[in-house]
């Protein structure tokens, strides 16, 4: 075994033991591509999100929307995600065994998810790729197989499709009359949701990297195609990123996001700009700024709404792992929910700087025909004739009125005329910069970048070196001893400090010292602290520091109040 | 229309409007039973559900874990869910509409939803009700339906059943060996988990209430029972609760928590606690406490698993509604999933308080029969017939060695022994107490409290009284125009406070000021902030207290540090 793969391998077996990460439903078998966040990775999981959260809703403009999981049919066929939320799937012909058709070709070709059916078939057939259960060489030709998870929504015959959804993006857009309401009617503006998203993989591997279930985190941010962004990329002129351009058009490059923007490297100035504020976050959380870099979407690899594409890949243990996407997405998705429905809620407002004259062809009733023909109806289908956007194709029509009712228009009814109208602005469709995280695969690349192995005392030694924001336990209390009363003070201490928002502390009352600070220093807990003999005397506790195990003597309320105003380190 | 009804459906459209809750899906028709929080409820339900969580960790023995939605349907056998999670369904014979039989029953029976099959077909027949859609009146015999939303892990043949979760307790039983481990061996301890749950509801109604995906907050709290509970219940001395005990043994009665457990009113004093502790959560987040009341489960409408279970109902617009279970549910779910997967982790360690000598029968092999019948594993059958718990009923049998290989015993290979060994504890199943809340359902009955109708000048004014703590939004900036660099001014308070942690404010630049001050005590901002031609000469602004309307000026440092830490009330 390689020193990486070791390393890994110890790597998930501490996350496992002390309750970090564990594979799910482990007492019944276990379900591959399912996970627990443990008794310390709960909060790690929450302190993650809320970061992200606070995060976006910093910028002012971005709210916070919740919608269902399970998602009705007709919602992921207007998407898209019914007809093209696929992998390819190969069958053995001898044993039925079924494998991801680009898993099977890894090795023959350098980035087999951008393949073709036909160019999948022709990799397994060329290599003579062997069946992974039976050893087999025959191959069905590869389909595509749906990754949504499938239920029914109510019983019997009223039953409808649905699936959980492979997205949180799409609640967004649902939501976009209530968003654009809320701002105003103005844009920009975003919205942003956190929870759960669902894949049906069919062979998962790779730990936390491919999960059947796992935690989003999308943005949506809507603006006018028209309105020439205005952002300042002054904060990161001094920061080169790695950027890996689609090959047709760059080079790899090391650049800084707003050149990268004006030579138009990164194609639209919203996705440099959140590709910038990306990075901010992902740095802000533990990752290693040298393992981010940006990769663009090759023409072919490219989701079927995304105009440009940026993604964002933290190198680990697995290698360069995309973690988070930013796309361009145009209006793709306002586009085709209001082409599947029909509603006209989904446009923004542009006034013209002038009003504009517009000639305009509209039918006019006549009124010694449309008098008798409609009766006390006459006013409501004039009404309804000047208020048609489209001229009809030929006669008879149907015309709806504004009460719902229909009448039917014949040639003889009607005149076309002429008009000048004046219109001060027009409905159009909203561009959106979509910019998508994982947040297991971010966690798990903070895990990794925080993880040093090292010794002491010629023993082993981890220490996992999260920063104080994201720690799943930010103080461990420690009684030297559980007699004449230090387990009451440390007791005492650690109730304090658990009563106040936002802070968990963890008792730890067995074992030596040494040993105590070793678990402590395991799970990357940031400070911990001692009561001793002294601290029943004159009531002082002794403070350590995780990241070089630093010590001074300080009063129980003093530290409670700089954990509370985030103050520790200033101690020091 | 009833006054009540009319202020649900004014409560119910400003909801709505204002992007707090609303309808999912609504563009692509709706589903019923499926909400969005929008961008006003997004963050409400948020702070209310973070509220939750630091509740139950300032307890210092309770943590945070979170695991999968998608649910092995083994784990769900095993948990009595996919027997018993069933409502009753009738079938019209005229047109196959399926309705569920307790809501048919309803007015003919107190409280139908504890009825047997039998009941309710009697029922419908002998009150001949009649169908909601035809009209007819001639019922299928009532059948169970189980209420889970079912789907499928993986593709093909490979694939596993699988449900999504009917709550979230069950990944806390999976994680009890994780628990027990974090805990360092020691009870109690509880572990908290909010999440989806669903519940594929036949007929969907009244709003919040009854939802298919819903918002759930459990807590499971393992106990030693023979440990006596040792519970402060002073802090409650002097508040009377309203208790509906089971009528077969007590009458409605105003008591408080302490008394009601030592008058075994409340049969265990750690359900009595939980009540408490539950009651002081509902009114910090704003429930009336007038409004709440304790309902003890009777005998036929307790949960497959509960040996005491009481209800915290809120009453509201739909009447009382049960929004919180407290129940014992002794050691049945550890024991359930034990006997179905044979897992010995889900046992706590109990030491007895001096070491027992017990007398003991075992089986000890017969060397000259076990040596040259099994050679080289010998040993490892003797070791084998050693650690033997139970007595097999008769020979030949199957012993299982430590290897995992198995091997026939014949009688003629052992003989029973007595002798005395030396135990130190015993290996037990806690038992558990688990506080259920329905987040959806107490955030309706905190709006629904908070919702006050009240005049202004004659016009209809409306405000949401919501506690500081869980409003949407902190603060509302209001540029009293935006010209003369009023709007620019506004704007930098406006992102200063958005940037501040856990701070949300909102920006609102159009319309007179009252309408502005009326749209955001609409949605419960407790404070506004003006910007006016003062603020531009000596930069102060105008805070408004939204339940008073009181105003005072101040400066806007000063404003984000009295937000910041909590003490706006404090300036006025």
């Amino acid at each position: 075994m390689s020193d990486k793969h070791a390393r890994l391998e110890r790597l998930t077996s501490m996350l496992r033991r002390r309750g970090v990460i564990l594979p799910a439903f482990e007492i019944h078998g276990g379900v591959a591509g399912l996970f627990d966040f443990g008794p310390v990775g709960g909060r790690l999981r929450r302190r993650l999100n809320n970061s992200w959260l606070e995060h976006w809703a910093s910028h002012g403009d971005i709210v916070e929307i919740d919608s269902p999981t399970i998602t009705p049919e007709a919602v992921l066929i207007a998407s898209g995600h019914v007809g093209e939320f696929n992998d390819f799937m190969s069958e053995c012909n001898a044993c039925g065994g079924a494998f991801r058709s680009d898993h099977l070709a890894e090795g023959h070709h350098p980035n087999p998810d951008v393949l073709s059916q036909e160019e999948l078939d022709q990799i397994l057939h060329n290599n003579s790729i062997a069946c992974p259960t039976c050893g087999g060489g025959d191959w069905k030709a590869a389909r595509p197989m749906n990754l949504m998870f499938d239920t029914r929504i109510g019983a019997m015959k009223g039953g409808r499709a649905a699936y959980m959804r492979p997205e949180t993006a799409q609640g967004m857009f649902m939501l976009f009359p209530a968003l654009y309401r809320h701002f105003r009617n103005r844009l920009p503006f975003g919205a942003v949701q956190t929870g759960k998203g669902y894949r049906n993989e069919i062979s998962p591997r790779q730990g936390m990297i491919r999960l059947r279930e796992f935690n989003m985190a999308e943005l949506e941010y809507f603006i006018d195609p028209e309105v020439e962004p205005a952002h300042d990329f002054s904060k990161w002129e001094s920061i080169q990123f790695n950027l890996i351009p689609d090959p047709e058009f760059n080079q790899p490059m090391s650049i800084d996001p707003g050149s990268a923007s004006a030579e138009n490297i990164i194609r639209h100035p919203t996705v440099a700009w959140f590709m910038a504020r990306t990075w901010d976050f992902l740095v802000s959380v533990g990752i290693n700024p040298e393992m981010i870099r940006f990769r663009q979407h090759e023409g072919t690899e490219m989701a079927h709404y995304a105009s440009d594409c940026w993604d964002a890949e933290i190198h680990g243990s697995y290698g360069w792992i995309e973690c988070v996407g930013i796309a361009h997405r145009g209006c793709y998705d306002l586009a085709a929910h209001e082409s599947a429905t029909g509603d006209g809620n989904l446009r923004a407002w542009r006034p013209y700087s002038e009003p504009r004259t517009v000639d305009k062809t509209v039918l006019a009733g006549k009124g010694s025909i449309i008098g008798p023909a409609f009766r006390d109806q006459a006013g409501a289908v004039n009404d309804a004739l000047q208020s048609i956007d489209e001229m009809p194709t030929g006669f008879p029509f149907e015309l709806t009125l504004e009460s719902g009712d229909s009448v039917t228009i014949e040639a003889d009814m009607v005149e076309e005329k002429r008009i000048q109208t004046t219109e001060h602005g027009e409905w159009f469709l909203p561009h959106v910069v979509e910019p998508a995280f994982g947040i297991d695969r971010i966690l798990w690349h903070i895990i990794d970048h925080s993880y040093v192995e090292t010794e002491k005392g010629g023993e082993p030694y981890t220490v996992l070196r999260l920063p104080a924001s994201i720690a799943a336990i930010d103080i461990a209390i420690l009684p030297l001893m559980e007699k004449d009363g230090m387990g009451e003070v440390a007791s005492h201490i650690h109730h304090q400090i658990c009563a106040a928002p936002n802070l968990a502390s963890y008792y730890d009352g067995s074992g030596s010292i040494g040993r105590r600070y070793a678990r402590a220093d395991e799970i990357g807990v940031p400070w911990a602290v001692t009561i001793d003999h002294e601290s029943l005397q004159n009531g002082s506790v002794t403070i350590r520091r995780r990241d070089d195990g630093e010590q001074i003597r300080i009063q129980p309320d003093e530290l409670v109040d700089a954990l509370v105003s985030g103050a520790v380190t200033s101690l020091f």
